[in-house]
C-alpha cells in the first residue's frame, strides 16, 4: 500500500475520486482508514464494513473496467477537529456514452488519524428526481 | 417546536427513530440542527437541504400515514467530541404487512450543539443483497 497522508479531509476526498477515476486500487485503499469499524456502502449495495470487504468491493469494481469521469458538486461539508462529513453529488460520465449518468449523493465521513485523514465511511445511492439547488457555494463549517 | 435537549448522540438517535414511529413532527424536527447545512436523503430520493426541505419532506411522509415499527440494527458508531457517526440498518415492520421490509441502511451524523446532541446528516437508502453480518458488537469509539 503506499504511504500517503492527507493534510485535509478534502485532500482524502480529491484522492478518493481520482482513485475511483484512475481504477487504482492501491490509491483507493490508501485513503480509508486502517480500522474495522470503517463502513462503504455503494449505489444499492448492501452495506459493507472492514477493510477485507472494503477492498474486494473495489477490486470488483475496477476489475470491471468502465473507466468514468467522475464531476463532484454541491458539496455541503461539517468539520470537526477529528471528523469531517462530505455531502456531495457525484456525476458520472462513462466513456462511450453520450449522456453523464443520473447523480449519485454520497456521504462521504473522513477521520484524522495519526497518518492524515482517512476516509472512514463513504454511503452512496442514486439520487431520484431532480437534486436541490445548491442554496449557496458554503464554506466548511469549522466547529472549533 | 418542544424544546429537548440530548446529553448524547445516541439519546438523539432514539428520538429521531421515536418520532419516525410516532409520525411525530415537532418531535422530528426537535432532532435536527437549527442549521442551514443539515442533509437528509430518503431511501431513493434527492438529497434535501436546509431546515423547511427537511421539515416538508416529514410532513409529507407522516401525512401519507401508515404507521411503522422500526427494529435498528448492527450499529457502527463513530464519536469525536463535537461530531458522532452512526451507521446503521433499519427494519421497517409495516402493520397490516406479515413480513418485514428488506433492511434499509442509514448513516447518521449527530453534532454536540450548545443545546446538546442534534441530527446533521440522516442519509438511508435501499441495503440491497444479504447485509454483511456484524462482526461483533461494537461499544462506541470514543476518539477522546
Amino acid at each position: 500500500m503506499t504511504a500517503r497522508n492527507f493534510p485535509t479531509a478534502q485532500d482524502a476526498e480529491n484522492a478518493f475520486y481520482e482513485a475511483l477515476e484512475r481504477s487504482d486500487l492501491e490509491g483507493m485503499m490508501a485513503v480509508w482508514a486502517e480500522d474495522e469499524d470503517i463502513v462503504c456502502v455503494h449505489p444499492g449495495g448492501a452495506r459493507l464494513t472492514g477493510q477485507d470487504q472494503v477492498r474486494e468491493s473495489w477490486a470488483k469494481i475496477f476489475a470491471a473496467g468502465g473507466r468514468a469521469r467522475v464531476h463532484i458538486a454541491q458539496q455541503v461539508a461539517i468539520s470537526a477537529m477529528m471528523l469531517a462529513v462530505h455531502s456531495v453529488h457525484e456525476n458520472f460520465t462513462v466513456a462511450g456514452e453520450s449522456q453523464p449518468r443520473p447523480p449519485i449523493v454520497a456521504t462521504n465521513v473522513y477521520l484524522r488519524t495519526a497518518a492524515g485523514w482517512r476516509m472512514i465511511v463513504h454511503h452512496a445511492s442514486p439520487a431520484a428526481g431532480q437534486p436541490a439547488p445548491a442554496p449557496r457555494q458554503a464554506q466548511p463549517k469549522l466547529l472549533h
